[in-house]
């Protein structure tokens, strides 16, 4: 590709990327490509030229909250308190999804793996940062998870965020119910 | 109206049912309200007119197995074991979810509440059915859930079911996590 060509390519994406961010936040994960593709001024086939898939998109727009989400995994990682570490880690990714809208799709498992075109999803990404975590506490006896892996953690906080987008305290609401789940119904001790 | 019109407004309503039975079996959750009205051979406003709301359309599709949801709470109600009863209960609804697209969305919490129009909704009906299994096991001391609700527990599996739809097999991962999150993320004992 002439410089000019990739010149003009890289300010599409740039382009593209900036109106996707702002159509995921005001609309969700449900954000319509074509009103992206008007807004940036583009073609909707430049579009999917870009990013072949919304989930694609999903995960652009993530990038930074899961760049940060792998950080914190990695800071965490060393923490005295296993079990307090795991799960401080867990309601962090909660609060970001609730947070940031488009995240919790961007991490949900949706059937097709890693993009060989985008690198490793940004999902595996998370799973990998956080492998540790859950290591260490399963082998200190802090999580009796046995068989449970990063993705299963994952898939329920996302599932949480996706059930409490519509209550009036959705943030609330979720963490209320990520409590419940690390403390399970269990029989009173 | 006179015995005409309803006659017909009778068959428009049962007709729109039909299909859309058909729609959201096939799409799920956000079938195409326009491809339905198609179908049906009405005009979009007709569709508005019988069901206001997307919501509302999917909770008539899913009367009948919202109302076998309600049937199984009272049916179990009087069980020797609570804590068995009442999640033998919450597993049907996971597995209710998987199999019915378009039932989790209907149990999941909206932010409109009752419509006044439709009677109450669909997730009040399956509170009120589910309320006592959970008043026994806790007053049984089979459930430490303090403050939780009917409502916390149907929103997880919503969670749950939305979360697990896209893998290769959702009733086996949703069975997982819901597993998961009975269990908890106690430490070994």
């Amino acid at each position: 590709m002439p410089d000019g060509q990739r010149a003009d390519a890289r300010r599409n994406h740039a382009r593209i990327l900036a109106v996707a961010e702002q159509e995921v936040a005001a609309h969700g994960a449900d954000a319509s490509l074509e009103q992206i593709a008007r807004t940036a001024g583009v073609g909707s086939a430049t579009v999917r030229r870009h990013f072949p898939t919304r989930r694609a998109l999903l995960e652009a727009v993530s990038r930074q909250r899961i760049d940060a989400l792998c950080a914190r995994a990695h800071d965490l990682a060393d923490a005295s308190d296993s079990r307090g570490a795991l799960l401080e880690w867990l309601g962090e990714v909660v609060a970001y999804s609730v947070a940031a809208r488009g995240l919790a799709a961007a991490l949900a498992y949706d059937g097709a793996g890693s993009d060989p075109a985008h690198g490793n999803s940004c999902s595996a990404a998370v799973e990998e940062a956080a492998e540790p975590l859950l290591r260490r506490a399963v082998r200190d006896g802090a999580v009796a998870a046995d068989g449970v892996t990063v993705a299963d953690l994952i898939t329920l906080v996302v599932g949480i965020v996706l059930a409490t987008e519509h209550y009036p305290d959705p943030a609330a609401q979720a963490d209320r119910l990520f409590r419940l789940a690390v403390a399970g119904l269990a029989p009173r001790p």
